[in-house]
């Protein structure tokens, strides 16, 4: 099982400490979070823009182990001396902190900054100087695993493209489908962050489902085509309408494009097969069973479906993945893990909490 | 104000009496729920295929004005003697009492015997013989509402086909966009009925979202390429995609389909403008609102709007209706409405139950 | 039926002007929904403190009747002019607005200010100075209802009052239960109102529940003790536990207390059965039959039960009520009717929206 | 950190073998997914009385590393040769198998059968012949720990009385409280099981809360009786609500009694501070911090507050618990490692999943 590889590193008694800022955040929790399960990493300070000084317990009830670390400022100054930084925080503020950070602390950022290779896409997106590009924390993608091997900064992907990437990559990459594609996604409302704001209140979104940033104007969308082109080869045209459903966690992208000619099923299932096939987090699951949110939820893994509509000629891929775990804090870890030179799963749960 | 058309037509005093069959179930008891409030047409009687002889308050704990009504047989003997008969039953069950019944009763179907026009589309996708269709009872597409005055036969839409035909008639029939649609629906577990299955019970529904009948497979497909089709004048291929969500009513019907040439965002929202302006029912949204399913909760009415994804060339609209109101019960009353000559909106919900 | 009584009305042709002050927030916005399916009272502008100037269409997406109207001040002067003035706003605001209000407008205060009739329970609560009192919107007491007809002043009870109330009154007053009483209820969120605060986010109410307001703080205990005191004829004293629940609107009431010698479940029944036997809007369930909240959502309408625990001689009672509908903007609009002399049901939902 | 104890534990390389059987239910699915983190204890079989021979991954689709399992019947015969045998069954069913396994094998019974010590009450609440009572798998009571350190036979307690034992077993031990609590529980759905009932049905519990049991009839109250009375040391009442709320998982206890003479705030928060001063999963919140169940979700904790209400004379303790976690599953591995002589926390999530 995955945990037993853990005793033949144990023995060297070695632990790495983590310090986590942006921790009062839902992405910054759910690092911590994990990192109380990680047998090899420490979580040693927890950092925040503002609710410097207080009790951690006060604002992340459920982090109970953590429940009186005092939130301290997030600089790089206090930052430095951890042998891990992760940056959970709103985007335009990791490249500052990460260029004072010592250039062998290992610096995972969960925001966008870094995710982009094109300045003009980050222009055109976010309005000001792009930071420059990090290694992509995507393992699952060919190559990129390799790349993040010892790497000391990481860009986490975005849980939208994190989905996105994984269902459409395999068929794109194998020419089954054409470079125009259509992802409609449900999101849990954690995606939308912990500010408070009045379409967010439990009252507004329980019993209710809602799209939002529609017409290609939500901030995934160039980390999809980035990812997607890639895949192809050519240039990838993505319709992206991401809807906001009546949960916590998780993200299920429905996605679809035209059969390429001379595509079919049977090769759709094989690029499936074979892509995934050693993966530990990514879930081809038995024909005819679909992808649920609560079979990922709080855990690293993605669960994917695939089908053929013949009568409209199209290839639909369905994707579940908890957009807090493998969608960012998971992912991070998993980074983490990479970089530091241990088994890429350690410490990261693969069962979600269902029911 | 709606209601004050009522004060010209209630001197006569006239009330109609309904029977509904299938009292029990979801459809069916929304039906009973609505009926409570409209001023003209009286619920007699309750029928059951099962559960004859119960209290209906057994059953339907919140038809509370109704709860000590004894539910009767569900045949064409017990259901005979009312001025409307709503069927709210599993298909197949609707032709053989509709045969029997009177043929100046109203009779209202909610299931999807005779929605089709076909007989080969519903040998197709059901297996067995069409039982020929009926006046189609979705007063707002074009010509509709004049076969539907004083009909006595009427066959209720499905509620996918309800959202996904409003969201887009209007734009294939302004030649606005490629006759290759592709929907992706959320729905409440409302629509998947009443019968005890273990993968809609509240622990496996609730925080998770699904997806289901993915490929082409849903049996409203057929429903909504007959309805898009027509509103187009030539042949739609729709790709639809329902995906189950955590809340027990309501549907968002995301839809898109590439512009076709010329068309772009100012004649969409014309054409949609012109469609709807004179429908009781369907609000056009003002640009920039996106539509929320709690909106339109327990109401007769469809919520719309309409984007232009410029990069992705494509039309984008998304549709929220209640899918027991507009997209069932309520849709059968203001039919009964229409067949009986009454204003349409009598009796009917305008406002949503929210938050 | 309920609504037959209309046509006895009708025939006058009268409407009332309602102006709806608060009709922003949650409670304002319920006597909106409720005012449009409401045959002789006409919503005739919408009024708040902040927002003055946008359309309601935005603060209120599901009022879409009255989507278009316009936020106007809430001020004495703005708010002269209606037949009907319903305050929905936050404690303390009331008393002010009335004072300038004509004395034959109907004004109902949906607010806590003239609730309690002793001044010092007041102070002691909300520690300024108290507004004086109203009768109290609660027509199911015994004699209240003949105090609302043709009043011009009414204050609307609080929602966990209302279940409370209702639940334990009848026992008290037929004193078959010592004067000591344990409640524990569960709300749904909008109780907690529409003010954008972490604790409230979707993310964090969603699939959990939390108590608040422990020990005897919550501001409706003191309203609790002076219905349940006056019902009785001697002091009560209640031990109060609110919790949060995951849904939007409802509160279920568990209330209990020790059994008086002699009293039985055979009694207790008797008595609940003489208590409401002719309430339109208060249903004591059939033995066995256990409220739910959705059974009375967005009804005017309270479902109770009640139980012998013969071990620990206590009486139970169950009592579930929408916190917006009958809890609050029914009603408004119940006590309305009466003091307007309609009858009291009329256009008020008897039937909750289930599933 | 909790964690860190391994390293001196896995330098042996041993690890035990556990079967569990009704692992294709709620309780026994909680068992699997936590086995999946442990690093000692290898799931090595699962069991179930139906669905024997059928893929585990098409009936609890969340334990996806174990999803090739095929399930193998649940008898002792089948049962035999695993280190640990974990028993998620149907009350009734355990004794018969625990019989015919081996002494030595470590035998945890998340079932009723063995946690009541008086035949009489298990005839009373069962209606057939008692068991025999084993050693109570709820370390957290005063010399409890001692006995179940090396058992071969361990009660799990069932998730109401976890709450409650814990919640007021402090209070009675020192004096603080009259021996007649009252109760009102409020449950996730998981609580009922996975067999699919109406009532159970996501449309129905989604958007609802409900009670039943009420009385004194769940069979949850014998057991709660019996731990409170051997806290106290004299008999004591329980009056108890349970109501079933939206959410999947977690327990919410509220719980009350009148406060003894001489008892106030500081000797009750004293004595709840000294019970649980040394419990890893035991939790008093600081003062004025509710307890919420997410806080606890998916985690072996329990969130613990109380307060005093002076002017009713009570004290109410509110205590969290995940109803499958710390109210089976995770108590189930609790009470192994226990019986293993491993660190009692061992592979026990410590921080619930949220948001």
């Amino acid at each position: 099982m995955h945990c037993r590889v853990w005793s033949c590193i144990v023995s060297t008694g070695q632990t790495w400490t983590v310090g986590v800022t942006g921790a009062t955040g839902y992405a910054g929790g759910e690092v911590c979070r994990l990192l109380a399960a990680h047998p090899f990493l420490s979580l040693a300070g927890v950092h925040a823009n503002s609710s410097a000084g207080r009790r951690l317990g006060e604002l992340q009830p459920h982090l109970l182990p953590y429940a009186d670390l005092v939130v301290q400022p997030s600089d790089a100054a206090s930052l430095a001396g951890y042998d891990v930084v992760v940056l959970a925080l709103p985007h335009g503020e990791s490249a500052a902190i990460a260029a004072q950070l010592p250039e062998d602390t290992v610096v995972i950022d969960c925001g966008a900054d870094h995710r982009l290779t094109d300045p003009a896409a980050w222009a055109r997106w976010y309005g000001n100087e792009h930071a420059g590009s990090w290694p992509y924390g995507l393992p699952e993608l060919p190559g990129q695993r390799e790349k993040l091997a010892g790497a000391r900064r990481i860009a986490v992907p975005g849980c939208y493209p994190t989905s996105v990437t994984l269902a459409l990559a395999p068929a794109l990459a194998a020419g089954l489908i054409e470079p125009e594609v259509v992802v409609v996604a449900a999101s849990g409302t954690s995606g939308a962050g912990k500010s408070a704001k009045p379409h967010l209140l439990g009252s507004e979104v329980m019993g209710s489902v809602s799209a939002y940033g529609v017409g290609g104007v939500h901030r995934h969308t160039p980390e999809m085509i980035q990812n997607l082109s890639q895949a192809a080869g050519i240039p990838v045209s993505v319709s992206f309408t991401p809807t906001l459903v009546p949960m916590s966690r998780g993200i299920l992208a429905t996605c679809s494009a035209k059969l390429a000619p001379g595509a079919d099923a049977g090769s759709a299932r094989a690029a499936y097969e074979k892509a995934y096939a050693d993966e530990p987090f990514v879930h081809l699951l038995p024909e005819g069973q679909w992808p649920t949110t609560s079979q990922v939820l709080g855990a690293n893994t993605v669960a994917l479906q695939i089908a053929v509509d013949q009568a409209a000629g199209r290839l639909i891929v369905v994707a579940a993945v908890d957009n807090l775990t493998k969608g960012t804090g998971g992912a991070a870890l998993q980074c983490a893990n990479l970089a530091l030179g241990l088994p890429e799963t350690t410490g990261l749960p693969l069962v979600g909490v269902a029911p």
